[in-house]
């Protein structure tokens, strides 16, 4: 249950962040309080002993909550040193059974990976495997609203926020619309340069960042055909909604598709490009020290994919995550919608947005804005129905406030 | 002592490596074994039982070797989960530890850190950095040879192998010379565009892949100068040569300049770009979902550090890496050189330099190829003059049978 103890923030974590800010560079916090690294389930402590409940999941990068069983034992099994090696140069077997295990969940014939160190490497690494073969590529096409990543290559592509890309140097791209139009709008493109130009198109099927957007079926199916037809690799960026949480192991699956190449990270705990084998380059064009060889991260992966699977949690996501967008839907906010266990809503303005996360806080429940009037609600997977309870009465109470 | 019992690669690891074949795209080994995560000090065990003396340290990033006391008691400390918090959002105490360690060791003025996951990440919010407060930056300038890591960004400043970025979308960049001509080469392109569309200059004060190659003290001096006097940002990449290798805490020390902005890595267990507070943009101008939030790796890092300064190893490192070239220099190579502890010789080609790499992993010593035809030791700092000794009677032994 949610208990706030003190004043937010409290004493101790007020003394830690007013240094915080003295040393940390753009430092930027949505909420002012200090994780303990207690917490068991869906519910952690900070360091003033506040115990909060989590439907942000820490930014969706905790699938099983604070303390699952089942990690605290892969845990324990790393007592030597180091944690990480130069994975793709020197191997370790981790690496090869995290690999094995993502075969039985990617769609047929994808099963080779490059393993990274975080999203952003995911989509830099899909959009390297993408354009290697394409010597006539001049430019990437991504959609309005999309958010990629923060590194150079995936920043070209995000155009979420200008607030994230402004003054940067940055790879030529095009904009397609996230509505019915986008299959037009790519036609023409095709049409004034050449389809090999085109490096590649990437999205995600329900924008993360960028606002929750869930695509729709007829722009998915006609964008996905004008790529095959024309031979530009169709890119699904999964980085937030893969690994399960839409209720299928990857959000492009909601959408009878198969993309040429995705990306995932995240709940998996490490990044990797998923493809085909074929279509990866020749040994050396892909690159990453560390790439493979967080061992602790890529049994935590394992572990998180096999007790996914052994604990129903898909149809799970897909129950829990319908019912709370039922309960939202009894609210007066705006278009309650959900793929499984994305779930988000919309407020009247930007204001009214960052008030109402704030005040969630207040009140012990940890949500996150996207885009802009846009909260999103990311429990970790074992959320139970008790918990959403729990999170509602929060939301509703913090609404009837304003 | 090294101890080879099996032929190389032994059963175990044979029967693992045909597997990850298999899986890994765009799969490439330089030494066919699998880790066993076993292993003391300098020397490691494969998983068929066999016993290397490392002189590659995982690339870099194992400065205190295999299974360092100091570290396990870190590693025994972190027994909840998850490993990784949201770190940029969702702040953890170990992220402040770190920072307030590093500040002790970086120059004066340059004690704010923007933490990511890996050097790649580090060059890419370098980059951000010096160019955010530039709207009219159009290229970034490196040097021919240099190696920055492989996203896009950091991929296009790298110029060491045609291999690691053909055909992919690159930012615009330009090369100077890594020669005492590189300042008039600079002076040319200002003279041709203008200083506010050089969005920065970057280099390795140590080239790591491209070859080992050190700078000139002329090169860096006037270089330094100019960007100075130009306004141009001058960021130094320290993601190989960093954390105290060269014998002094930053590569650049050894040159008498400072950097307006460094990346560092590897040896650090993180990734940061470091800079006065002043030089870093506004609020979410940076992100990085784990950045700050590995808190083991963060307080490995920490430990690192305060490991380094107790136990006097930058000293340690000049003497040893001197010890070291002193014995390379009575033996047939080309070119024996080192700056602290990062050091390499040269062999006649290409050819040799792979011969050479592969008769010392058969003799049980790793060592790494480097730039077309260098080998570059670097051992793990806490090496000591009985195990260089070991190493060198490797080397000279497999150099003779050629």
């Amino acid at each position: 249950m949610i208990n706030i103890k003190t004043k937010l923030p409290g004493n101790k974590s007020q003394h830690i962040l007013k240094k915080l800010k003295r040393y940390a560079g753009c430092y930027c916090h949505v909420y002012p309080f200090i994780h303990s690294h207690k917490g068991k389930g869906c519910y952690f402590q900070d360091i003033d002993n506040n115990t909060f409940l989590d439907f942000a999941s820490q930014i969706a990068t905790l699938p099983l909550g604070y303390n699952h069983p089942n990690l605290l034992k892969v845990l324990k099994k790393y007592n030597s040193t180091p944690i990480k090696y130069a994975g793709s140069d020197f191997l370790v077997e981790e690496s090869l059974n995290l690999m094995e295990e993502l075969a039985t969940i990617t769609p047929k014939g994808m099963n080779a990976d490059f393993l990274v160190n975080s999203g952003a490497e995911a989509v830099e690494n899909c959009i390297k495997i993408a354009t290697r073969s394409r010597p006539n590529s001049k430019f990437a096409i991504s959609f309005e609203g999309s958010f990629h990543g923060r590194t150079t290559g995936s920043l070209s592509l995000t155009k979420s926020k200008k607030l994230y890309s402004k003054n940067y140097l940055k790879i030529p791209t095009k904009t397609l619309p996230f509505n019915d139009s986008a299959a037009d709008e790519l036609k023409k493109i095709i049409k004034k340069s050449s389809a090999k130009e085109v490096g590649f198109v990437i999205l995600e099927h329900v924008q993360g960042e960028g606002g929750y957007r869930i695509a729709s079926k007829y722009m998915v199916k006609t964008v996905r055909k004008i790529c095959s037809h024309n031979n530009i690799p169709y890119i699904a960026d999964e980085v937030q909604s893969g690994m399960g949480r839409t209720g299928k192991w990857w959000a492009f699956q909601n959408f009878n598709i198969t993309p040429d190449i995705f990306s995932t990270a995240k709940a998996l705990q490490v990044g990797a490009a998923v493809s085909s084998g074929k279509n990866f380059p020749e040994p050396g064009a892909l690159g990453s020290t560390w790439g493979g060889g967080s061992v602790l991260d890529m049994a935590m992966g394992l572990e998180i994919i096999k007790t996914i699977k052994r604990n129903n949690l898909l149809s799970k996501n897909k129950a829990h995550g319908d019912y709370l967008t039922r309960q939202l839907a009894q609210l007066d906010i705006k278009n309650p919608r959900n793929l499984g266990l994305m779930v988000a809503f919309d407020l009247s303005s930007h204001k009214e947005q960052l008030r109402i996360a704030k005040s969630c806080f207040k009140n012990g429940l940890i949500v996150l804005p996207a885009g802009l009037n846009s909260i999103r609600l990311i429990p970790p997977y074992i959320v139970t129905k008790r918990e959403i309870n729990e999170a509602m009465s929060v939301i509703e109470r913090v609404l009837k406030a304003s």
